[in-house]
């Protein structure tokens, strides 16, 4: 079934590709107490299911990414975002896997989620769509992998937020899951994350054009306020490092400064050129659901300050293995906390590989072709199946 | 002479206290080829200035300071930003130095800058007021001192882009200061922190009632644009660990999560607090002027990439010593680049002590009280005097 879909500034119309509405006879209950029942979810599949379905990979997507993967984005027109990583003959083979790639619940590519209409009124949800958390995203996705038969994931496969997600499958389904690999991400949100988060939620609820979250109904977009929150994030999201090395203090196509208030750094072009591009391929409210979502995320205090309780239940399947990926250069979900969720895992009696690769891309590194990255994770889902 | 001046969302009437006006006769010269003349610097001064008019010490304040380093400010109505550093029997003791601290031009608490008003229009200056640099700043700032009737200073010192200012000033007037004490400051501006100003400026911009700079002449004020420019700010003036260590995962007066998007992480209401007190105190053009001001700041590719070339002339300065001062925990100006700088002071056979201090407030820190602070800057000003 393919839907279509529209919005952003343009009110673009593009082709969603499959859709599954879920929990049809019984709601789903949602972290906060609400509910959602037949709600859509979009989402992808590479390869062929084998017949005693033990060939499953999910791949869980991060804050702003979506269901194609490996599949051309129909609104930017590019290559899926793990396009290097997924496909016949790559690391994750798709002539022996089957890949299962969803757009989260709270998204905006086809999954419900704020921008979609709400059956009750006819009209967009925005914030009268409840407030979601990591685990509720992950009971969606066990929904989807319900429907296709599959009694266990041969894995669970992620980065950032998508890490978050493989994290909580661990918890939420100890029994659903082999191989869990969490890239790039924490077993909590830290301050200093939830702060930035913060920042750019202010800065779409300060866009008069947000509407108090009405902007569908009244054909207007914030995109001022989305542009500012992505390029807060954007420098998060590479290191000092990589900032300097790609763009120093370079001038942009000019020789001297400019006095003015023009952007002249390549940096700030750079920001720019990120901020407005999003704002083409992202909803804003779902930008506030989402990183809502990854703020809530707290493994730790779920239980009662003890890491390590939060795995007791997967330290019990005995095909269970983590390999926890990290890159060395990432501010943002640096590898020491990598290390701390190791530890947990190893206090649990977990087989557990913890790697930190590398990189001089910052957090961005696990979106990047590296072959360390690609001969760890085609090496470990082969390993054992 | 006082003056009375107002500003900020509430247009709240305060009396400035002393100002000077300079470049009567002469008008002076900025980088970008623009002129000023007859313009107002606000200042304060502590102590008296001796006979032999040797004692006098220059404090240069940060982006967002003034100058009330000693003395109460006259809208928040608290203590001076470095209280505890000038006054008799502190650190920068008044009993024996007469210490000078003027705002800066392009600021907004009585020097000229975008807030006041243009005499050749009646109107406030806005977007028409030329860009400035450091080194246009540090040129007032000897107008100052002239005077005053001072041929040498004693010392410079500040923090942040006070310490800049305090750079160029061993570089544009080499022979005009003994002791150099730049604190928490780098020789450039970072590509990582030209981007976080960039986002500031973005979310000053996009708030429609910065009325494409001409606020004031409409009565409206981007308090919503500016609050959010100041929380991303403040995030990089801590630490992780800082933050961790102040506010943790911990909510605010609740016990479990919201689910809503109300302020609910100690650490969300910290930035709101920051960000909208802010508002009360500053001009939002002020922000994008001063901000662009450290932008341009390279001391490095000023002297052709060569830092060394910077300090030539003070190295002849046969009375000229460095203090390079840096925190552990500082990500804005991190030690390395404290540092380079160092090696670069060394390499021009300038006598330079470099200090990196244990913090854990961050850049923060240099506006904390710390007795190794204390004692490494009473200490270098006093050896010699």
């Amino acid at each position: 079934m393919k839907i279509k879909s529209s919005f952003g500034p343009s009110y673009k119309e593009f082709e969603i590709g499959k859709i599954i509405f879920l929990a049809q006879e019984k709601p789903m209950k949602l972290m906060s107490g609400a509910e959602i029942k037949n709600f859509p979810l979009a989402y992808e599949t590479y390869g062929e299911l084998n017949s005693d379905r033990s060939n499953a990979i999910l791949i869980c997507h991060a804050l702003t990414g979506d269901q194609y993967a490996a599949s051309t984005h129909p609104v930017t027109g590019k290559n899926g975002w793990w396009d290097f990583m997924i496909g016949e003959g790559k690391p994750i083979d798709t002539k022996k896997f089957f890949v299962i790639s969803s757009n989260i619940i709270g998204g905006c590519m086809g999954s419900v989620g704020p921008k979609e209409i709400d059956p009750n009124t006819g009209e967009p949800y925005g914030l009268s769509f409840p407030i979601i958390t990591i685990q509720d995203i992950v009971h969606a996705q066990n929904l989807l992998v319900e429907h296709f038969g599959i009694k266990k994931l041969h894995a669970v496969i992620g980065g950032s937020t998508g890490g978050m997600q493989v994290l909580a499958w661990s918890v939420l389904y100890p029994q659903k899951v082999n191989l869990v690999i969490p890239l790039a991400t924490s077993y909590r949100h830290s301050p200093q994350n939830i702060a930035f988060h913060e920042v750019g939620r202010q800065a779409i609820m300060a866009d008069p054009n947000w509407c108090h979250g009405k902007y569908l109904n009244e054909k207007k977009y914030p995109s001022n306020g989305l542009a500012v929150a992505r390029m807060t994030a954007h420098i998060t999201y590479l290191s000092e490092a990589a900032l300097q090395k790609k763009f120093g203090r370079d001038l942009q196509n000019k020789s001297g400064f400019s006095f003015s208030f023009d952007r002249e750094f390549q940096v700030e072009n750079y920001l720019h050129h990120q901020g407005f591009n999003f704002v083409e391929r992202f909803d804003a409210n779902s930008y506030l659901y989402i990183t809502k979502a990854v703020d809530y995320f707290d493994l730790e205090s779920d239980f009662a300050g003890k890491l390590s309780g939060a795995f007791q239940e997967f330290s019990k399947n005995k095909d269970g293995k983590f390999c926890v990926i990290s890159f060395s250069d990432d501010w943002l979900f640096p590898p020491s906390e990598a290390k701390k969720l190791t530890h947990a895992l190893v206090a649990c009696g977990i087989n557990t590989s913890n790697i930190t690769i590398n990189s001089n891309a910052g957090h961005d590194s696990f979106l990047l072709e590296n072959d360390t990255l690609k001969n760890t994770i085609s090496g470990f889902i082969n390993r054992i199946y």
